[in-house]
């Protein structure tokens, strides 16, 4: 496939253009080049965007894929009536349908948030990942009571991003232990979790990934070698299984996979609200 | 309204369709009842959610609203022919028209990410919250050479949520940096950043917003007096005025918001790729 550009063009962050525009493509197999166009808010900056896919159209000798999440009816007919794009109309297209279910008309607000500083679920995801810092690492054994969430695993399996990503767009609490080799000697997980083991999840990971993955970190340690991550990892996996703490491997998945399949597991009323 | 559920049923996360949906939902000003039902890739998995779309239909007396991203033809025949929703399909909608425009079929590739492991992306994804969390609050000063941004600011201001974000979304290694009385006393920003003056960013915030934000942190104190927040964040705007640091108010704005900004301004090329 020759170049194509394609433009996510919002009066917001764009971010809702992009994330689902991104799903879309990725079911055709080249990759076009990206354009975020963001708060594009104004008639002015709409007659700008214009003359952008205009310039890509003409340039690349085919139409550019816009996709537009516009609220503001004269910014949208713009960019709608004016651009030699293939315009996909992110809103709109669904919108309709749902006035006519709802009965209602819809409201015409620009923008995902209105403020922030008013609302109890941005405060919550903020107070949520402050929390999820304060106890990363098992840096804090205070509050876990208020944890959402207690991730273990053996260092370097995915425990930190897992946790901020819970915090960040679930305003989970996600607390996270590591297992060191002291809790295999001992026998079981750390003293400070004991109460809290239904909150607990496991993370594991293929010993041949977390060989590669804390080779770069530390190369040529015992840390990082082969014959260590091998045993981190079957005892890490003996112990969960025997505390009864559910698992799954992060070798192969993303974080917002992982972070999807524990709120199923273990927080499904946060996937319902 | 009268209830009225939401179904977001995906063979993957279920993150675009949920993202997605929500700000269509936010067109309308009532707050229906959410269910995100993800890692529907089965016909089994299929009919089960069916029946509980169905269930929903019945209690409530009127059609749920469903927003599917489901490639597998025959997952999707479940959802779409037998439940008593308005389905809307966020996929084959606008797939349909870009297999028109590129003249190719689309591949029907189930699930967002494939194998993460392999993805240079998704390692760089990583790699930033390390970065990002290694230099959170002027913790450390090395390496700043490799960082993309350095947030500035004073304490309490965004500038660890926005750096984690950046990090995040968009694999962006932001460091950030507090400013603190002993700079303003000093009159000039920190020594470890006069070299990269070009990659700073700063976030301001009202003074009765920030005073609101500490008390609740440490209330009584004179950190959190609402003359030394006043004192604080005009000491802070002088000082990046007179460096030529730009600057936004985080005051109304999300870390989605106050990320997109920072991108377009200093780092447009990451909106663009």
């Amino acid at each position: 496939m020759p170049n194509r550009t394609v433009f996510f063009v919002s009066d917001g962050t764009g971010i809702t253009a992009e994330t689902f525009g991104n799903s879309i493509l990725n079911q055709f197999s080249f990759r076009p080049h990206h354009v975020r166009r963001p708060f594009i808010d104004t008639v002015d900056k709409a007659h700008q965007v214009m003359r952008e896919i205009n310039h890509a159209a003409e340039i690349e000798g085919r139409r550019p894929i816009v996709f537009v999440t516009l609220i503001d009816p004269a910014v949208q007919a713009i960019v709608k009536e004016n651009c030699n794009g293939l315009v996909l109309d992110l809103f709109n297209t669904f919108i309709e349908p749902l006035e006519a279910e709802f009965g209602v008309k819809s409201n015409h607000r620009v923008g995902r948030f209105s403020d922030v500083s008013k609302s109890q679920e941005y405060t919550d995801r903020i107070e949520a990942i402050n929390f999820s810092l304060a106890h990363d690492d098992g840096q804090s054994s205070k509050n876990l009571l208020s944890a959402d969430v207690i991730l273990v695993g053996v260092s370097r399996s995915g425990k930190t991003p897992t946790s901020l990503y819970l915090a960040m767009q679930h305003g989970i609490k996600a607390a996270n232990y590591p297992l060191i080799p002291e809790d295999f000697e001992r026998g079981c997980i750390p003293s400070s979790l004991a109460a809290y083991k239904k909150k607990c999840f496991g993370l594991t990971i293929d010993p041949l990934r977390l060989n590669q993955i804390r080779t770069e970190r530390r190369p040529d340690s015992k840390y990082a070698s082969l014959e260590n991550c091998r045993y981190e990892v079957r005892e890490a996996e003996t112990m969960m299984r025997r505390e009864g703490i559910a698992w799954l491997s992060s070798t192969h998945k993303s974080i917002e996979e992982i972070a999807t399949t524990i709120l199923r597991d273990i927080r499904p009323d946060r996937l319902m609200y």
